[in-house]
């Protein structure tokens, strides 16, 4: 069981990761965003609890060791769980696909609903069209893993696209790309950043209805509050 | 008012990115292309003049005199005008969002028909989706500004994408990518360009036709001049 | 006449890139795929035979002597084809367009099935719009050849995005991007590439059944190996 | 007169650019070191307060209004001070050289300790020959300014090297690279700078004489403190 | 003890990092050397056993965890043994020192003989100062590891500088750079490359001599066998 | 016999590459400096016609073919002719050495004056250490050339290090870095580099004296010109 619960999942649901980096930057941490990668999945939404694989450099006289067999590749596909994002590290290199349409989709069927990886993705246009799964990569690329890397560990924290990432933190991914939000600050950072989502979507349309900044970006105003606050309640929110 | 015209406005809808750097090639002018940013918005075309803005490096220590209250960022959108193009120097650096869907829409109701930045943007597909405005970035990034910059000014030349750009310079966007056309050229560059534009236009028929390049293109040739003229007032150019 | 058989190019058809590249790796030759180009032109199979062209770094002084009059990018268009892909060597330089929509167009009328430019393509919109015409590139820019390069030779060996090419090698390109197959293997690397695609279709189908990884992938095990063949002379393939 | 005081000046005098990040980022602030940037004269200790000048990239249609006559370079350069460092914005681009050596060489009569430069220096060799002057860049490159760039403007603050310089900040350089350091902080990091200096001089001194670090670095402990404090009375420091 | 007999370390010793990654390269085991870096100290020889320590990315809520107290770095600086290099992976982010010169010396005070660093040094002057201690990093840089990373882990494999390194691998530098040699191969290879060292040897005295490569270069040709033969009995090898 | 008389030589010794980039750049003729390559002999002038080399990047289904026997690498060493430079284009690859000592020593031997490659040098010292012979590399590597080239062809046109280059160009290389000057130009060139180099070093001289810009440089001012033709006849130049 992870530490991600069903309410803060759906306050995720709700806000964009634009919101969500911005409030761990308030906290004094603005290193969370995958800096490089772009969706594969334009409109979707991934949420998810981190599980990791890291590559590590191709070495000639060691593929014996560790890619036969039940490599960390093939150990992270086959124990990733039900609602986990399989998060790669293969030092932001271009040269070599690191997951293809099988794997993933024997990932998403053990649950998994998503993966990001720092380096390419084979069969990009098959993985990127599995239902309800996330893809977040540099790029495609049709070599297999064995041109560059070899798989080397599964559930230890790693570096993924200038990014650290325990085992069971949060990762979360739209249109913008994919970010992590530590698991120890989970749930308030999804329940502020539900709270600022909320002023910035009115702000929005205030902002369609032809007002200027005063008062209603980046924060509402004590002037506007009551205006907010009805415009809220109206909502539903 | 600017020194844009609307006649040329309106020849400058006609041509593409690739005229017009073809023109000011021949004039000796060929660093005028944005390199590295690509359009959020396939299929849009996009005409206006420079509304200029420079971001900085972030120093922590100077973020209360650049970041705080009405800063630069926030004045270049509360004082961009109808027929403008806001376009943000921020050194290349791929490592935060430098403009949002609120402050996008905002310089959009005050009459902008677009933004270039050669950073990223945040609230990515909400900026590109905004009707009639178009985008040109590195990338979608998440983080706010404060992660990498300080806003710094506005309404002075700066180097965008490698590009130089004066307040009040031509900016126009296609599918290629965007580009500045130097104010005081952009009269006589619109003119020449749809002249090509139209022989262009006119060899893709011919080549489509089955005809080989000879005497089509890059130019029109002497032997074809009579034909392209035909051509050209059945089209009533 | 090329070296690429019907029958081969049939099989090449029902494979990916993925399949391909993998195939080629085990026989020693993991240099084969274009690093860093992507297709403008999802969905589409590109198969087709290596005509090179190659293009140098602009020096001043030498441009009348390699850029005008029937210059090799011109030579290369008008030699062009059918069959044929037009593979360009520009030193990964992202500062130009290579290629137009008109050129291309005229190489797709003499028979070429598509490009592939480890630089930028002009008027992309518009080449990756060309039917049934293949585009793999680094990006859209706007510029002519003459801001970067000078053409310099046709027909003779290159090395595009990494890749050495050879005229006369195959190229196949689909989502995840293109490269290259030598001649002299391409007709056992496509039998055996095909013979791997059904299996790994079978794979896919098992996976999306609930099966795990034993004894389907990375190959047909032997306890699976009946329940495969049955699959496969259902399929009639 | 600028900030920098004498008894300032000789505290930075003893302390090493390793020190004063530190302290620095102690106090929340890791923006400060020129990364990437070289020095050109090993074993110099550069002690300075920044003069600023900023290029811009290469346009051709204005190089008359910003190139010619008494353009931004000769301005910054007849009318650095004694005890500046001119400090250059050139984008890091490393294909054009920025000063040369007689440019250097007059900086130097008027006063100025050194240049530092996001770009390269022409006749470096002479520069870096230049006595009781610090240089810090990219590399060498003998091509002139106008190749890449445009004068532009001297005495606002800039980015280098992706640090934020304000004229009148504190330019420290020594074999490590260079560094700013923000002229209302200069005095007390100046101070604690020498402090931590002593304990990081009796720290190298302890292990040499075969100490392990507890106890000693990254901090003298309690249980040293006495032995410390001894050492540095018979430094006299 | 490790695996690195005495015997094989004096013939190390006599050969060359270009030979070492030649017979190597002969063994199919081309991905040994460490591009990007360069020595600190010309004209030194280094040969140890790796010792590892890798370095993950900051993450600000992560700091009290992976850098106060009994960090991985200090651990690794308190245990690393005679006879050993220190090998550190920081994914070659240029923007922080990764060892200073007191945890340096503390190194070489345990038997280190030095360090190789896929990022940055500080108090560079000073390290490569250490006597008898080899030092391979990308540059000099004064901020302190926390301006980037967090120590992480000892003992473990890496990949430094693209290469994968196993603890007790050995590594060996010179002024071409530095490299890895699997333990398992380390006694034929350093014999086998000494041998070659010895025709290298001869080849270059040959060809001072006035000798073309016929049968000198790339290997003794059996025509000038006994040449080679009778100078090599003459030189004592 | 090249088209590099011995007094174009003769004024080429007294002239710097910062001087000749400016004669060429004067001329409309920007691109002729190796950006990115540094010289391996400070303090060494050479002065060369190019005699050219070129790699491609390795396939290893035709290492047979173009790396066996008597290649191109070979081919070059032993044809290189005196007076000759050896310009290797390799891509910009850092990945391998491109020369090591053995073969710079034979081209030294045959006349040769230096080496100018866009990759790195194997036995890096020892190739710096061949008596009047110029290196310029990116850095040094001990990986030999088949980890990432295959050798090609030698004595036609190449582009090294983003340089077009023709066989029979002069090149010319002090510590700034080397250029080609084209064979057409370089009589013209030398001249106008050789006077203009009297001012600068005049100018040079004057600044140390104490005067300001005014009148010296970027040239000679009227005003001026008396006293800088006393000074030259002083000097006998």
């Amino acid at each position: 069981m992870s530490g991600l619960s069903e309410e803060t999942k759906a306050l995720l649901q709700e806000t964009a990761t634009a919101t969500l980096t911005a409030q761990l930057q308030r906290r004094g941490i603005p290193n969370t965003f995958f800096t490089g990668l772009s969706t594969g999945k334009p409109g979707h939404k991934m949420i998810g609890v981190a599980k990791t694989l890291r590559y590590v450099a191709l070495r000639e006289d060691l593929t014996a060791k560790y890619q036969a067999g039940n490599n960390a590749q093939r150990q992270a596909i086959e124990s990733v769980g039900p609602g986990e994002v399989l998060v790669i590290e293969c030092r932001m290199d271009p040269g070599a696909g690191t997951i293809g349409d099988i794997l993933a989709n024997r990932a998403r069927m053990r649950g998994a609903v998503g993966v990001v990886t720092d380096g390419c993705v084979r069969d990009d246009a098959a993985v990127c069209g599995l239902p309800e799964f996330g893809v977040y990569r540099q790029a495609a690329h049709a070599a297999t893993l064995g041109r560059r890397h070899m798989p080397f560990e599964i559930d230890r924290p790693i570096t993924c696209a200038g990014v650290f990432v325990e085992p069971g933190d949060v990762i979360v991914g739209d249109d913008d790309g994919a970010m992590v939000i530590p698991i120890a600050l989970v749930d308030e950072v999804a329940k502020d950043a539900y709270e600022q989502e909320l002023g910035d979507m009115w702000a929005f349309e205030r902002v369609s209805a032809g007002d200027n900044l005063d008062g209603i970006f980046p924060s509402v105003g004590k002037d506007r509050r009551a205006e907010f606050e009805a415009w809220r309640q109206a909502k539903g929110k």
